[in-house]
C-alpha cells in the first residue's frame, strides 16, 4: 500500500484551472502566490505520507468499534487526529473571525484530494466538519457562532450532518424527527437518524451535531424542515461543556468499506428531548443545507479522484514489477513485465487518463466556486456561480463513477493478488463504493444536471461551457486526436439541445448517459488544453483519452436522443 | 437475500439455443426430452433454494477457518455437501462407466447457473471437480481411472486443480514444481502451489489433487510441464485410502469475497516428495489442462450470469418496495416506489438486459460444445467445435464483466443500504470480483479471441458467426430497434476485418474493446431472435438492449480501429 501525493500533476492542473496570472498580485489567488500554494501542498503531502497513510490499513482491518454507546476508533487514530489539529489543517478555509485562515477553496480542494488519497476513512471526519462550519458561518446566530465555531474550526470539536432517517434517504421531505421550542428560546429535539458519519467517536471532547427536524405544525414536505445545532455536551454552570445532552449512539454499521469511519445510528431525545438551537430560520433548514451542498459534493468528487489516483499509482508500480508472459521489449527467456502487454497498457492508461480528466473537472469547479465568492466583478461572479452549479453534479458523479471503475481496474491488474485483501487494491475498491451513493446518489446528480442546471438562465451557463469547449477545439486544430474531441463536443451539443426541448420523462430517462457524455466532452477538452500547455507525455495521454475513452461520446448522445422510448416501454413492465 | 432460479427465462433461452426439434427423438438433446430437462431443473432449483441459499450468508460472515493444516468449512457446509452427493448432482455429466449419468453439457450449464446463483462459494467445489473429472477421463491411465474416478464422480471425494505458483500465474511456463519418477512407476513431487480452491477442507474423506510440475530435463516453457494426480490419502495395505501423502495446506487467503471457499497454499513434498502419478504423457500436461479449459471457462461465465441474475432479482424487488421522491405513477402525498424513477428504471433494465444477453451467449456456447461431441455429422461437429472455441472467451469475459457491473448497479439501487453488509448486495459485488480474474483473466480471454480464435480456419468460424447475426437482422427487419442491431453487427464486421489485417501489436491493443463489441453484437442478435419467438416483454427488453446498450458498438469499433496508435504512443511512456 503506497500513495504519493502527485504534486506535479496537481499543480499543473490547479494552475490550468486558475488561469493566467491568477497567482499574481491582483489575481484571484494572490494569497496563494509567492510559493504559498506549493509549500502548503508539500506540507500536506508530508502529513499524509507520515501520519495518515500508515493508519489506512489498520483502520480497514480493525475498524471502529462500538460498545454500549461508545465508539473507539482504530489504533493510532487519536494521535493522528491530534497531529491534524496541531498542524492547523482543519482551519484552512474558515473565516479568520473564528480562527480560520480564509484561504480559497481551490487549496482546500487540493488538500482534500491528498487526505483522501492517503486515508479516506480518516479524511471523512474533517470533510463533514467542513460542511458544518459553512452552514454555521452562513446561518447561525452570533451567539451560536461565538459558542461553537472557534472550536469546530480548530478541530478541537468535530461536527456532523444528521439528515437521513430510515424512511428518508434521497427524499428528505419524509424527515420525521421533531423539535419544539421551549421558554429560553432553545428547542427539544427527538428522533432517530441513521448513517451519521463520525456521529460518535473518541477523537474529540465534544461533537456538534447539525440535525434536520420538523417543528410542530410545519408545512409538509421539504418546506417544513428546520436545521438545529445539538451538541453532545452542553455548557454546565461553569461554562464548560461537560453536561451530557439527551442523545446517544445506538450502534454502528458493518459496511463494505471505510471501516474506520464509524457510521452511527443516533437517537435524540429518549429522555424527553435533546437540547437544540435553531440554525437559520424556522422551516428553512433545507436551504441552509443547500448552502454547503455544492462544496460537499465537490469534496466527494475529490474523494473519487483521490482513490483513483492511488489505485493508478499502485497498479502502475505493480505492472512495472510483475513479470508474466512474453512480448513487448522482453527477449529470450526472461518474462516480460506485464506493463509491456498492450491490454495491461490499456488498463493503466485508462486509469491515469480518467483520473486526470476527473481531477481537471473538479478543479475547474473549485475555481468557479472561488470566483463566485471572490471576483469583484458582479457579472463574472454570477456567471462563475452558475458555472459551479452546472459543473458540480458532473464533478461529483463522474469522479466517483470513475473512482470505482479505476479501483476495479486496479484489482484486475493485480490479478489473483488483487482479490487477496493483503495487497490493498481490494480495499480501495470497497472504500470507493460509497462515493456514488452518498451526498446525493449519482442518479440524483444526473437528474439535477438535466432537470435544473441545464436550464439555468435559459441554458446560458451551458452555452458558455460549450463555447469554452469549442474554443479549445479551435486552438487545438493540429492535435493528433482532434477529430475525436470535436465529435465529443458535437455530441454533447446535440444531446443538450435534445434535452432542452424534450418531454420531461424522456429527459430524465437520458440523464445518466448525458452526465457521462458531458464529462467525456469536458474531460477531453480540458486534457487537450493541458496538452497544448504541457509536455509530450500530457499530449500522449490526452490523445489516448480522446481516441479510446471520449470516443464513446457519439454513442452516448444517441442513447440520450434515441434510448428513451425503449426505456419507458420496457420500464413500464417492471411494475408488474 | 433471496434468489429464485429463473426457470422460465432459463428454459426459454435453453430451447432457443438448442434449436428446433433438439429435444425430440433423434435431436441433439433427445435424452433431455419428455420433460427430463424441466423436471431436472426444477429439482435443482429446489435443492438450491432449500440447502444452498440459506448457507450463503453464514458462509460469507464466518468463512472457512484454518488451523494447523486443517480447514473447517462454515457451519452447515458438511450437511449441505452430503445432500449434494445424495441427490446425485455431482455425476450429471460424467460417463456412465464411472457412475455418471452422461447427460449433456447444456443441462450441466443450466444447473451450474442455479448452484452459483444460490451459493457461489459452495458451487466452486464441484465446479473445479468437474474439470478434474474431465481431465482424468480423457487422459489418465485405466488404473488411475478405476482407482479414483468413481469416487470423484459420485462426489465422495473432491478434486482440485493446482496450477498457480507465486511466480507463475497467467504464465504457466514459469512453473517450478518438480517431479521425479521412481521405480514403481509413480513419481515424487515437490513444490508450492497457491490459490488452490478447496485445496483442503472437511467435506470429504479424501481430496485428489491434479498438479502441474516439471520432470528433470524437461524442455523450458510450457512444453516441459506434466500433469500429476496426487491424492491427500494414499491406499494403505488393506487398499483403503488412509495413508497420508506428503502434502499439506500451509494456510488460506483472506479474500475480498467467496469467504466460504478456502483458497489454499499447498506444500508438496516437504518430507521428501509427495507420491504422484502421471496423467497423460510426460511434458504434455498443459495440453491435458486445455481439454477442460473451455468447459471451465464457460462455467465461470455462468457464475457471472448467476450473480448478475441474483443481483437483478434483489434490486428489482427492492425498487418495487422502497419509496422515495415524487413522480411516476405516484399521486398526492405518497412517495413513489423508486422503480418509477426513470434513472432507476434504466439501472434495473440494464441489469436484466445484460444478464439475459450473457446467458444467451453462454447457452449458445454450451450447445456448440455438446454438438461438437454429439453430432454424428463430422463436418457439423467440427464447425461446432470451432464455434465453441470462438464463443468461449466471449462467454467467459463478457459474462463476468457484466456480473461485476450488474452487482455494482445492485448496490447502487439499494443506496446507503447497499453499502451495509446486512443487505447482501455488497456480498454479491465482492464475490463477483474474482470472476474476471480466474480461469484466465479477461484480458487473456480477449487476447485469445483476437490472437487465436478469430484466425481459426482463416476466419471461417468468425464469418459463420457473422452470417448467423446477419440472418437474424434480416428476419427481424420490422423490429423497433433494428437500426441499432444492424449497426452493431456492422461495427463488429468492420472491426473484425480490421483485426484480421492488422499488425499484431495493434490487434492486441484493441482486444478488450473488440471482445465487448463482439458480445454486444452477439447479445443484441440473440435477444432479437428471442424477441421474434417470445412475448411483448422479451421484445421490449431486446429493444432496450439494442437502443441503450448495444448502441455503444460503433464507438467500440472506432476504438479498435483508431485507438491503437495512441495506446502504443502513450503506453511507451509507462515504462519510464
Amino acid at each position: 500500500m503506497s500513495y504519493h501525493a502527485p504534486l506535479d500533476d496537481m499543480l499543473f492542473s490547479l494552475r490550468l484551472a486558475a488561469g493566467e496570472g491568477a497567482f499574481e498580485k491582483g489575481g484571484l489567488y494572490e494569497d496563494l502566490g509567492g510559493g504559498v500554494l506549493e509549500s502548503t501542498l508539500s506540507e500536506a503531502a508530508k502529513l499524509a505520507a507520515e501520519q495518515l497513510l500508515p493508519l489506512d490499513k489498520i483502520g480497514d482491518s480493525v475498524g471502529a468499534r462500538y460498545f454500549d454507546g461508545h465508539v473507539t476508533t482504530a489504533p493510532g487514530w487519536r494521535e493522528a487526529y491530534a497531529q491534524w489539529i496541531a498542524g492547523g489543517w482543519n482551519s484552512l478555509a474558515a473565516s479568520p473571525e473564528y480562527g480560520g485562515l480564509g484561504l480559497p477553496g481551490l487549496l482546500g480542494a487540493a488538500c482534500m484530494e491528498i487526505w483522501n488519497g492517503a486515508n479516506m476513512a480518516f479524511a471523512l471526519c474533517p470533510l463533514l466538519g467542513q460542511g458544518a462550519i459553512e452552514a454555521i458561518e452562513a446561518h447561525a446566530s452570533d451567539a451560536l457562532k461565538q459558542a461553537y465555531l472557534h472550536k469546530i474550526v480548530s478541530g478541537e470539536w468535530t461536527a456532523t450532518m444528521n439528515l437521513t432517517e430510515p424512511q428518508a434517504g434521497s427524499d428528505l421531505s419524509m424527515v420525521r424527527a421533531s423539535a419544539v421550542r421551549v421558554e429560553d428560546g432553545s428547542y427539544r429535539l427527538r428522533g432517530q437518524k441513521i448513517f451519521i458519519t463520525y456521529g460518535e467517536h473518541d477523537l474529540s471532547d465534544n461533537i456538534v451535531h447539525l440535525v434536520l427536524a420538523r417543528l410542530p405544525a410545519a408545512p409538509a414536505g421539504t418546506r417544513g424542515i428546520s436545521l438545529f445545532l445539538v451538541p453532545k455536551f452542553l455548557p454546565g454552570d461553569n461554562g464548560r461543556f461537560i453536561r451530557p445532552n439527551d442523545l446517544r449512539c445506538a450502534g454502528i454499521e458493518r459496511k463494505l468499506g471505510v471501516h474506520a469511519s464509524p457510521t452511527c445510528t443516533m437517537i435524540y431525545g429518549d429522555a424527553g428531548g435533546a437540547t437544540a438551537w435553531l440554525v437559520g430560520e424556522e422551516h428553512k433548514g433545507l436551504a441552509c443545507m443547500f448552502t454547503m451542498m455544492n462544496n460537499a459534493r465537490l469534496a466527494v468528487g475529490l474523494q473519487g479522484v483521490a482513490l483513483a489516483e492511488r489505485a493508478a499509482q499502485m497498479a502502475h508500480a505493480y505492472a512495472l514489477e510483475r513479470r508474466q508472459g512474453r512480448g513487448g521489449a522482453s527477449h529470450g527467456q526472461a518474462a516480460a513485465r506485464i506493463v509491456e502487454h498492450p491490454d495491461v497498457k490499456r488498463m493503466v492508461l485508462t486509469m491515469k487518463a480518467l483520473t486526470q480528466a476527473a481531477r481537471a473537472i473538479c478543479y475547474e469547479t473549485a475555481v468557479s466556486m472561488d470566483r463566485a465568492r471572490r471576483d469583484g466583478d458582479r457579472c463574472r461572479a454570477r456567471e462563475a456561480n452558475e458555472r459551479a452549479g452546472l459543473l458540480t453534479p458532473v464533478a461529483k458523479a463522474f469522479s466517483t463513477d470513475i473512482g470505482n471503475e479505476v479501483a476495479s481496474l486496479g484489482v484486475q491488474i493485480f490479478g489473483g493478488m488483487g482479490f487477496i485483501e493483503e495487497t490493498g487494491a481490494a480495499q480501495l475498491m470497497r472504500d470507493a463504493r460509497i462515493l456514488p451513493i452518498y451526498e446525493g446518489t449519482n442518479g440524483i446528480q444526473a437528474v439535477d444536471l438535466v432537470g435544473r442546471k441545464l436550464r439555468f438562465d435559459n441554458g446560458a451557463a451551458l452555452r458558455r461551457e460549450l463555447a469554452d469547449m469549442w474554443r479549445i477545439v479551435e486552438i487545438g486544430a493540429d492535435f493528433a486526436a482532434i477529430d475525436a474531441v470535436r465529435e465529443a463536443v458535437n455530441a454533447l451539443d446535440a444531446a443538450s439541445q435534445f434535452l432542452l426541448d424534450a418531454d420531461p420523462s424522456l429527459a430524465l430517462a437520458g440523464a445518466t448517459p448525458y452526465l457521462r457524455l458531458f464529462a467525456l466532452a469536458r474531460g477531453a477538452t480540458l486534457l487537450l488544453k493541458g496538452a497544448l500547455a504541457g509536455d509530450r507525455q500530457r499530449a500522449a495521454l490526452a490523445r489516448f483519452f480522446a481516441d479510446n475513452i471520449a470516443i464513446a461520446a457519439p454513442s452516448l448522445a444517441r442513447t440520450v436522443i434515441k434510448g428513451g422510448p425503449s426505456l419507458l416501454e420496457a420500464g413500464a413492465m417492471l411494475d408488474a
